[in-house]
């Protein structure tokens, strides 16, 4: 559930060093893709270069950057687009929280893109440079991400994604970061249930590992979530006029989405809460119950057994053993401490 | 307490598609109320392009669409009244969080209603969309609303509601929602009466069960009651002028309703916490006090059940068994046990 | 701690019905005191037009109806001083949470009375409508007040009451309030110490059920005390220029009382909190220590008791029986066992 | 840990009755210091009268008053010097709040001086007015101040004391008050860390009851503490300009001791909480690994024990007992119960 | 995690006395950088009065101290630089909590490094004075910065050190800082791991400890790591213009580091908090699958071994053991008894 790709001396370099920590042996792919209303051109390079052979003018266009391990190739796209060191240096080091930050050339989010690997929950950093034309994204692992249903659109020119400028991709792609959310939410929402009929059946210590793990994943979960909240404000209150105000409209919609993925996790973490201490106090209620059982039960038979273990013993001088009534008064005497007992248990109300 | 009528792939469509999440196989039902203070008419159709031969200049309208699955109707209505598509994409998606939006044509509120169906506490969603002359609400599930009271007072002309305009009609069905919730809060307050009653008198697991329940259902309940403080605030606040000055000390009441039912969940989740802890408490108080006569029984007996079991072997050569003080001489050391274990007990005030 | 006088379908009345939900046989009382430096008259009637056959012109006055059952008269006392419909609704409903709102004519104060009825917490609602010169004040339960030594001071000329104006009266009536919570809140802490003591010396589950219950009792209270902070803060920056400058110098002695009551009763809840759980812990201390010595006995002594069991059997073909030093070698035999257990035990420092 | 010197009556007296709850049956002691750059004039008097009888102009005057049950010195001193009914009233009422109060005629500041007596917790209060040029104090408790630093740097004109005016002062007091704390604070961490180690040698419930008491101490702490914020900020902030801007920057010093107070004090409530919760599970956890000892020594024995017992009976007819390898034939038969409880223990993964 | 290094009369001193509370025996050591752009100059001096001889006009100047204990040469500097008296109080009693204050002449950030010594987390107190020109840092303990990066980059001119000014490098020390706190929580996540993993496969009470620990080293960390929040704040909003443009864009990361490490802080306390519970509510649930297991073994059993303890007692006149078939009788009563538990006991579903 955490990554372990940090290079322990990075935090000897001078501030805005651009060292990755991500970990990849594959390729760099980038991907541009230049539209406008009525023009739509896709691309993939692998050669850093030709990249850059031809400007775009008139053309929105969307440059993703697969692979971040890889520090020649960001620092020239950083050249070129005029980025500070600074963001090039938390583009490739992915353990920043979400944030949007503005620069004088551009602005810049950052934010987690959430996948379920092998069952465990894994994060993948992504970066967000937008310019008025240009949006550049930057995925810390290659290959995967939820981004196939916005090309798809803007291929067929479905949707808004065409018409709009490149803000409305920006929003776009947030959204569809956001939407993978509630996929995710989902899953966990379907475990929980799950957890919740195996309680009410057969509870088993592993179910409640299994909670606890659940409540953890939520914990990482809201970790990525949360600070999205403030970054989707500042990019509404945003001053540089990115933003036309039909894109607005979208973002508070967002924001919306933020806050119900966020509540949710919340309600999610409580109701776990309430599965774990509801099961943990139905067990104890019925652990006691037990336990009165043994105590009441032992305490009835350990003093008779005492009783009989006496006159089980082979003394030759026991004169109560050759009494003609002996034994019936041993029953007697039994069962008098026995209804003794019962009285005292009685009028401490443990019966 | 859930439901499960996501569409699983919902998420992968583009913002501002209308695809309903409601499962129904019942038509929807479109209740058309056209009001001023000297007219009524009620009218109920089925076909939606019924609902269009004729504008209502001079009448408040209130048209009540029961059945949100019909994605059809629901495009139609919104293309009638200009309605923006991510406004009928929330309408039609019953996830929504309670909140008061601000469009340049209308504005518009999400509510949840919360009703009991098998002892289960369920939620509807309500869309509530407002401009100077119409009211159109959005009714998850068909059939079964709390406006009974209003329509019978629109019939009758009693009250205030034939005499004010839209805004004073948009405030009473709000209000008659918040008075709902009030039920519903009162079905708790039974029930929790009810297992505080029980858990006095014959305390058993199944309570324990039911309290947990009972605060899940608060949760869940404060989940849609919540969120509808600000709802309120932003209506009050509203810059469009849909409210009158008349209408905005209804709202202030409104509000105050809010706050009550807010409060009172908090209030009771505390109580149920109380409850359990108090019961717990005693419970283990219990536990303990049996527990130490079982510990001190079994102390006292275990050691003498031992002597006694020692001198019921059949060796053959056992000088004990045959000296004649032999078995007094065993009684002694028995009670000498006994006399020191009270001592030792008492000295460390177990007894 | 819960008063059951609601009218189930009081929900489905149109906002603003006047219907109350306070039980009661007795007759409503009103008691009128007009006042002024120089002049004092007191007058109960019960025939409610007697109240407005002359006007009281240069006199403050204070109008004190003691029962709010009798919708007839509310209605009559409301038309008479140009009281809104809402206003009244919630003087006769009585599940009010304390607050302070202004109207054009007058200012509404709702605040709880708190009191013991048979050692149970109860609350009344008590309503106080300020205008300039008059105060009307509704009492839900007949009889019993905390304001006798206001009427004592306004008979006798004592202290600023008969001095300053109205607006000084309603401070008056509600400092009373408020003094008369820190009398309960004696009580309480009176309880708690109690406790405190009989924790320390014989702890019983029906002390710490006791302990719970005045944790509820604190609940109960501040549930009513807390909204009167923003009550008194909204009497403070009252724009209608009803509270003179020397006044408001008072309100900010009440405001301050107001913050110590709450702070109180936290901290009551939290000294609450500590004690049960410093019992617990105690408890559970001790409760180890005797497990722990049971353990010992048990482990010690079931394993002799299994071998003496074993040659007290009657076979006739025990060897071991017959021999010479067999009893010696199993007294042998059950010592080593010792020894070994004891050198265990002191092995995993349980001894 | 809290004083029962409340006179019970007290809430029925008009707001501003000066009736002190404070007892004593010393003498009120009035201390008068005058003093400017280069004059210093100690006095002490106990005729009220004699404090009266000439002005001290061009001085800055420093009257402490010790002990405040006498309230016809402190009508007589709030005669002199204008000071407010409301205020006099808190001087003498010991259960005021921190708090600072702005007059017309001068400002007054409540705090709480705290010290232990035979190792319990007590609060004095402390009321200071403050003037141009004249500090009143008043002590609730007669003899013992933590201000003889200061009296003694007035005399030998050391520090800035003298030099500075009145303002000045009154910060030298209150931060003596805030240094006081920080004397209770080391011996409250003193022992903190005496349990601490004492837990971690030998814990007994003794330890766990004064680490529940040191919390409670702290939680009283915190009360007197806490509200010294809003003191101090509310002192700063000033607009009667009483206070110099060399006097602001020492302030700003004081309220960055008083955070770092208030902050101490939840730090070592979180780690008291922290070490109850470690010595709690640690030790929950040896008791199930001794429970688990007990259960599987019991399991084995017991029903070996059993069948024993069974051929240890003396019927007549018994035809096991008589064979020849019957004896054998049991120890076989117990052998196997052995090893199947100790496969199926196995199995369980409870050994 | 503590240190005793307090001087304990220090509270009885007057504001702004120059008394060290930090311990040392070693002498203070004296470094000096000078540069700018184009000049590098470093220097080592012991002796105080060194330092002074030149003005160092045209160049950055950073002059650390190492080593606070001797009071003299912190007046000295004091005198030199016009440090405030309540500065240089501050800089010598290591107990300040991380703050920023503006003076006329300069500005002063105390913050805490942290650095593991024999496993044990400590604090050293950094003071760094601003002015336009000098950086003055002061170290409480001798020896061991995490600055060498910062020393290396200055004499190699590497990075923007020299070219930028003194604000820059006040910038890069307080960086420096923030990363070793990465540095620390590394650590922490490594231990964390490392128990999370122990306690899934062998779970000891020592594991637990170390995790309480761990609890409470994230605390005492928080407490350094918290407040530098409103440092960097209060430094960003500078209003002397210490902080040119340029460095404004770089506090902004460090602001962002800081929330990173404090949200980190949070996070590993909630992980441990769910760690402990998990292993906790486990460990229950497989006790009182043991403890089932010990009362239903002792339930069938106890009362068995009593009835053949009957039997086995030797009194003349028992006429059952005398019986043909009493034997098998004694069996048959035994083999009911124990189907009548089994029967009790499913109908409670204990088994």
């Amino acid at each position: 559930m955490k990554k372990k790709s940090k290079i322990k001396n990075q935090y000897y370099l001078p501030p805005g060093s651009i060292v990755s920590n991500a970990i990849s042996n594959a390729e760099t792919k980038i991907e541009i893709i230049s539209f406008n209303e009525d023009f739509f051109e896709e691309k993939v390079c692998k050669n850093i270069d030709e990249l850059f052979f031809e400007d775009r003018i008139g053309f929105n266009t969307w440059i993703n950057v697969d692979g971040i391990h890889n520090n020649e190739i960001i620092e020239k796209i950083g050249k070129k687009f005029n980025i500070h060191y600074l963001t090039l240096e938390d583009v490739v080091n992915v353990d920043q929280r979400p944030k949007y930050e503005n620069y004088d050339a551009y602005n810049v989010a950052f934010l987690k893109l959430l996948f379920y690997e092998n069952d465990i929950l894994k994060t993948e950093q992504l970066s967000i440079i937008l310019t008025e034309k240009y949006i550049i994204t930057f995925q810390e692992i290659i290959g995967g991400d939820p981004f196939n249903a916005i090309r798809e659109r803007l291929r067929q020119a479905k949707g808004r994604v065409r018409k709009c400028g490149a803000d409305y991709l920006a929003y776009a792609l947030i959204d569809a970061v956001v939407d993978s959310y509630f996929i995710i939410l989902d899953e966990v929402e379907r475990k929980v249930d799950e957890f919740d009929l195996k309680l009410q059946e057969a509870p088993t210590p592993e179910i409640l590992k299994q909670l606890h793990h659940a409540r953890r994943e939520l914990l990482f979960m809201r970790k990525s979530v949360a600070p999205m909240r403030e970054l989707i404000l500042n990019m509404s209150r945003d001053d540089d006029k990115l933003f036309t105000q039909t894109t607005q409209i979208y973002m508070r919609d967002l924001l919306d989405h933020q806050i119900r993925i966020t509540e949710s996790i919340d309600n999610y973490r409580e109701i776990i809460s309430e599965m774990v201490e509801s099961y943990m106090s139905g067990t104890s209620f019925k652990m006691n119950e037990i336990m009165k059982v043994l105590t009441v039960i032992s305490t009835f038979f350990i003093p008779l057994t005492f009783i009989v273990g006496v006159y089980g013993m082979n003394f030759d001088n026991m004169p109560e053993l050759h009494t003609k009534y002996g034994y019936y008064f041993i029953w007697l005497a039994m069962i008098i401490t026995v209804l003794s007992l019962l009285y005292y248990f009685r009028k401490k109300e443990w019966l």
